[in-house]
């Protein structure tokens, strides 16, 4: 049986705010709570309908599906929904590439760049404050357990840009053709908010603009969705690295 | 004011059955209008809070706010909801890349797919029958006008892929490395299902299984979202055409 208090503190993760006071955030399904179980993310507690999770058993409670029911935030839940710590932000060691968002505000796009981002061995993904929350549950959802594997910071981004010393790189509709470009091995791809691209204050602090061109006879105004050029834009940064 | 007909027609296009049967869909918001009245759709009719659109005078009706709130499929409604005619699907002449989807299932996927075809100069998209409705509203809203100059066949695709002559191409885990694989300028990348990947049935069709090299430390076992496949897949395949 869940107790009151417990089903109130659950469906306040649901809200960042909740999930900011509390320090917490929830994982639901078997495959995402595997996942967060086998990384250095601190189990708070486990409600699951099946004894099959291998973790503490003082943390583990086994509930109804009616139970389950009733702190799920999926329409078809599954199995369990696990509370964990949300850990300390680190900052970045500005290797490799870096990934950097701008209020990129979809939960699915955060989802799948973080993905991304584990695909192409990005560890570091720095976030302006106004991008979603990566604790947010279709976040947490959509990365399908690559978030245990990217370091996320939330930054001042126009400060953390200052004082980065590698080339910052930012798409735009007119810059250098991805192609052809030359591009480095470390650097910082900066992709922009979904309806409005790259703000201004940022704008000022990228070093080098570039495009993915069009390939179309008709060329539209139309924008890529962010994941999408960030898929590109990882790709063509990191197949660099085989030709070297 | 809307009848009572008018409404329950509307409401009828929210479902597969009901466009199928009326032959009908929907667009709404300015931009996606827009396009669509700039392309080769017929429009049906178009209900707007403002005369702000070119169009035949006897199709355009002005409606209330509360009235445009009784037919949204949105949250926030944007100004207007229009009614097109579904198109007679043209088979596609096989030339260039085509894109193929396996049972493609998320409305999202499916537009943003089918605006990477729009970018890359991809003119033909070819659907399994279990792949989402193009139609649905969801898709429409996803592909910002796209579809307008994509063609979308739906088709029994283990018989599309028999009769074709050029080459199919289907990413797997394991296959030829797309970044140092050769790659022809004509041929058919065949995408799959977001859980499942592609079909026993499909994978029998594929000419060359190719793969996304990870890059990661760790090689997790996911895979990538399907339209960042498909976005990695059709810059690698296009940006051949450039170099030679």
């Amino acid at each position: 049986m869940l107790s009151k208090n417990q089903i109130k503190l659950i469906k306040s993760l649901g809200q960042k705010k909740g999930r900011q006071q509390n320090g917490l955030f929830i994982v639901e399904g078997i495959k995402g709570i595997s996942e967060f179980l086998k990384s250095n993310y601190k189990l708070k507690n486990l409600y699951t309908t099946q004894s099959i999770f291998e973790a503490p058993e003082d943390l583990i409670s086994e509930i109804s599906e009616a139970d389950l029911k009733k702190i799920t935030a999926l329409k078809n839940p599954n199995t369990a929904l696990a509370i964990f710590e949300i850990p300390e932000s680190i900052s970045s060691q500005e290797k490799g590439l870096i990934v950097a968002l701008d209020a990129v505000r979809d939960p699915g796009n955060l989802g799948t760049i973080i993905r991304l981002c584990d695909w192409y061995g990005v560890k570091n993904l720095v976030c302006s404050h106004n991008t979603v929350d990566c604790y947010n549950s279709k976040v947490v959802q959509a990365t399908m357990g690559s978030l245990t594997r990217v370091n996320l910071q939330y930054v001042d981004l126009v400060n953390y840009l200052e004082s980065c010393k590698t080339d910052t790189f930012g798409t735009f509709l007119e810059g250098e053709n991805i192609y052809t470009a030359s591009l480095p091995t470390e650097g910082i791809i900066i992709l922009g908010n979904e309806a409005n691209g790259i703000s201004k204050a940022i704008e000022a602090k990228v070093d080098r603009k570039v495009t993915i061109p069009q390939f179309g006879v008709v060329k539209a105004t139309e924008s890529l969705n962010v994941a999408n050029a960030a898929a590109i834009l990882l790709s063509e940064f990191s197949r660099r690295t085989i030709e070297m």
